[in-house]
């Protein structure tokens, strides 16, 4: 299995693009076309991956919009991934599960992950530290994702509180670089939405790749967000959008119109760069 | 619906019994006996909740057991949850997710936690802040149980660093007791391996109860736990076990067994009160 962040690599270079994809269907939004098909949630996400495939360097499932319908979203997330893996297996993917347990637990995490869902990589809090994290850090092939800096209002509360003078997303993005990274496969969730934190974020990090939702919907500063995170090959970040390409149409076109959209998004990222 | 703190306290009045049991079933270690049947993990989670609903103030179910056998392990758990509720509403459940998003997808979330599962309760990370944890917390008769200070060998790492001088676990503890419990649901984890912790907690916490795990498997000082944390009801306090009253035996007796670990935990927990 070829390593994560290869993968990603090789993809950003082949398609020409930072742009995740975040699948991340429900049933009030997605067509009602589409709505009332078996797996629904799949027939969907299958138009916007056959019309986006190009154009991107990963795809992202949000395990929350599949765990919300139960056992039946869980097995659409699972046909989802099988299916990029299948029919595009140079595209890589990120399981958004934003979870992390004690070390026992995380056993069980691994299995649902990287064997189950079999995802090329997965988001983890670090709450718990190493010791325990360390179930997911040594898949080496595997990419982990660590929260540090997320897009929303209100995550200076716990973010931003001061460790020895400096933000505590700070101290967390130390520990990564120094400590957590002996696998080369971490990364970390930088929001779009707060460019002057990648930019502090990025001098820390050195060449590591940053996760950046909040462009679209959440109303990211693109090309401020852009030119804080590029690493100095200039890529190290994945671009999420995901309401705003996959949600572009509520009609029949809504696969062309997610593909407009993720044409825009490239382009407008690749001026940037 | 009763408010979940409620139903707790009534509960360990009924039962004398702070005990929590921890349904955390693996394919490895349940009975040969029971691995056979359909829906094994239901059947393993009926016999110990027969076994022991009178014995407990609660039960939790760890979702990473179920969602590491997939949509079979997903449809597993609901059929539990759906168990308790229907043959003893009167006790309580707790969902450990062990999760949190932003808004928007913690929309989602709910969904899973309270619509689909429909547990009484569920644990989540304090990261993104209380705009995203709003979501939860409006559910005033669900608790919400946020994850402070872990039971696990390594929490120190992200949870002790020190913010004003104080570990940081207790500047999330203050937020907690100051803002996040405005609809008087939210609890905390704070693991018994750790009593010299659970104690500073207390003195910040008023009467909040508790959830703490690592008693058993993880040999915690029972003893000392639960002194530091009994509040002034002499209540406050979830001491969960999992594996070491599930897998008291491999054999077919495992039930019985499971009762008489519950049993001896009630009862030592008691001597202390």
């Amino acid at each position: 299995m070829k390593p994560f962040k290869q993968k990603l690599y090789e993809c950003m270079d082949r398609n020409n693009s930072l742009v995740s994809v975040g699948l991340d269907p429900t049933i009030e939004k997605i067509p009602s076309s589409v709505k009332v098909v078996k797996n629904p949630f799949f027939a969907f996400n299958k138009a916007i991956i056959d019309a986006t495939h190009d154009l991107v360097c990963v795809f992202k499932l949000n395990a929350a919009f599949y765990e919300a319908e139960g056992a039946d979203g869980v097995l659409q997330m699972k046909m989802t991934f099988d299916y990029i893996r299948e029919t595009y297996p140079r595209v890589p993917t990120i399981l958004d599960a934003k979870r992390i347990d004690i070390s026992n637990t995380n056993h069980a995490y691994k299995k649902y992950f990287f064997e189950y869902l079999n995802a090329d990589s997965v988001t983890i809090y670090s709450h718990v530290g190493l010791p325990s994290a360390k179930i997911f850090l040594d898949e080496k092939d595997r990419g982990v994702i660590v929260l540090v800096r997320t897009s929303n209002a209100g995550a200076e509360e716990m973010q931003d509180v001061k460790v020895d003078g400096k933000p505590y997303y700070q101290y967390i993005v130390r520990r990564i670089v120094d400590e957590w990274n002996y696998n080369d496969n971490c990364m970390m969730v930088a929001g779009a939405t707060y460019p002057e934190e990648i930019k502090e974020i990025r001098e820390l990090a050195g060449d590591m790749t940053f996760l950046s939702p909040g462009v679209g919907a959440q109303k990211g500063a693109l090309e401020k967000a852009v030119l804080a995170g590029l690493n100095s090959v200039k890529k190290g970040m994945i671009v999420n959008s995901s309401r705003g390409i996959i949600f572009a149409s509520s009609g029949a076109d809504f696969a062309e119109r997610a593909r407009e959209e993720a044409v825009k998004l490239r382009d407008e990222i690749n001026k940037y760069r």
